[in-house]
């Protein structure tokens, strides 16, 4: 029997699999920004989200393909944010993952065009699951969360927040609306949308955006938390970069002791509601599980 | 009996509503980015596309509301494309329309984010028109060809290839291609969708296409022309900036008279293929007849 590390080596790579699959065909004159976000896509990142897809869209008895252009597309919405995050007017870092940032490997007016390619593409793919799903009102409605999560009211919502009080000490209201958004959103459109994919109720995907709403905060906090416990050499990247920034972090504004039991609280309350519902998924469990109490 | 230009008129304003009804609620932290969205999208513009779409989907009997929300997402992508051209990375405009461009209105951090929001946020409101439609998978097709034309291999495609030889003299096939792909491509989404929500065959919706592909050539030839014959007063716009910037243009690559003949060939055969389709609107006629011989 395969241990839990072994099956999450082996899910990721099926899952990087699909992502490359759908990836832009190169034809054209329009090379570079084909290779930008190639290049974007193609990090090494965990896969998270994907992965958190399809193993609620198995939990919620999703059979077939149909969700694999969403596995594929949430990705690429992620690396789009990622590469517009890193831009000079944004973030303006240079690395990521130890490689150049996509702007500073094709030029800052590439790295617009690229995040901007990247999430036009993500809709590009999604409706892709038309073809491999009998329910095309399924396939809008997948779409909208995956709009809305991503959006004004999810994701750029929470980096609008985030870019404009940065250097400045956030209150809690401030910290946990950029933790919802900025993070949270995104996990919740993973789950959410394996549920929708696979026919669950209304009252079970509600359920899913639930327990994904804990998962993505906890996870962020427990970034937070590596921040400050972990050693370069384990989390693959500077440590103490928060205290050095100055930058609020659930840690800063509670201390170390209740950041880390709020995990465990989140994490409790999410798994909790996971068993309550009437599908099982083992893996998804430890999967929650060491998102929560990973070490890099 | 209403003359051409007032029904233009009547109709711009019935767009413009349409595109302030779908704008997204201003509820939240992130209230510049909802500011920015809206100072980007309110800023007056000719409503074209969604005109063509609408005019397109009841050429061919689309009836009910279904095709509204596309309506105000089409316009909301050409919204974020020019916010993300005036970038200082990329054509680095101050104004727009005599008003600040959105960047230097709201910073060059939100100017990005409120592009990016309104890519988005383009695709949460087309798929409002699940509610509209009783056919979902026409839904999805239009949000495929969304964007599909829009992005790489569309309108972002296009704006790589200017973005990249952006003071380069351009051969006949890399002039042929930015026009094809940056002003083409959402004009061919625009008839598209409009034939796709009516529910038109798949022979109907290629003629759309087709007949868009001609009026969207056209209709930059025609911009090449006025940047050349007309005067500042009429244009709205300085005159002469094409050969200001030593931009390639159709009319410094073939001279004006065979840009004019293009123009009208163009237009002839737009209308002409037009014409030959089941059903009729005279209205769209006239607007194209009025986009290619336009003064402004």
């Amino acid at each position: 029997m395969m241990t839990f590390h072994e099956e999450l080596t082996a899910k990721t790579e099926g899952v990087e699999e699909i992502i490359r699959k759908y990836l832009p065909l190169e034809e054209g004159l329009q090379k570079t920004v084909f290779s930008a976000s190639d290049y974007s896509v193609l990090n090494g990142g965990k896969r998270l989200r994907p992965l958190l897809m399809q193993e609620t869209y198995t939990l919620f008895d999703g059979r077939g393909k149909g969700i694999e252009p969403f596995m594929a597309a949430i990705e690429y919405i992620h690396s789009s944010s990622l590469v517009h995050d890193d831009l000079p007017c944004m973030d303006n870092d240079e690395y990521r993952r130890g490689k150049k940032s996509t702007w500073a490997a094709f030029g800052e007016d590439m790295g617009v065009l690229a995040g901007d390619a990247l999430l036009v593409y993500a809709f590009e793919t999604a409706s892709k699951a038309l073809l491999q799903c009998n329910n095309p009102a399924n396939v809008v409605k997948a779409m909208e969360v995956l709009a809305n999560k991503a959006g004004i009211y999810g994701m750029i919502g929470g980096q609008t927040v985030d870019v404009e009080l940065t250097g400045k000490a956030l209150n809690e209201e401030q910290l946990q609306f950029i933790y919802n958004l900025k993070t949270g959103a995104l996990i919740e459109a993973s789950m959410m949308i394996g549920a929708i994919m696979a026919d669950a109720s209304a009252e079970d995907i509600r359920s899913a955006e639930a327990i994904a709403s804990k998962v993505g905060v906890a996870f962020q906090i427990q970034d937070d938390i590596l921040d400050v416990t972990s050693t370069t050499e384990v989390l693959g990247k500077p440590v103490g970069s928060d205290e050095k920034n100055n930058k609020t972090t659930y840690v800063t504004l509670y201390g170390l002791e209740e950041a880390k039991n709020k995990v465990a609280s989140l994490t409790e309350e999410a798994l909790e509601l996971l068993s309550s519902l009437t599908g099982e998924n083992l893996f998804l469990e430890k999967l929650i599980r060491y998102l929560i109490t990973r070490e890099n």
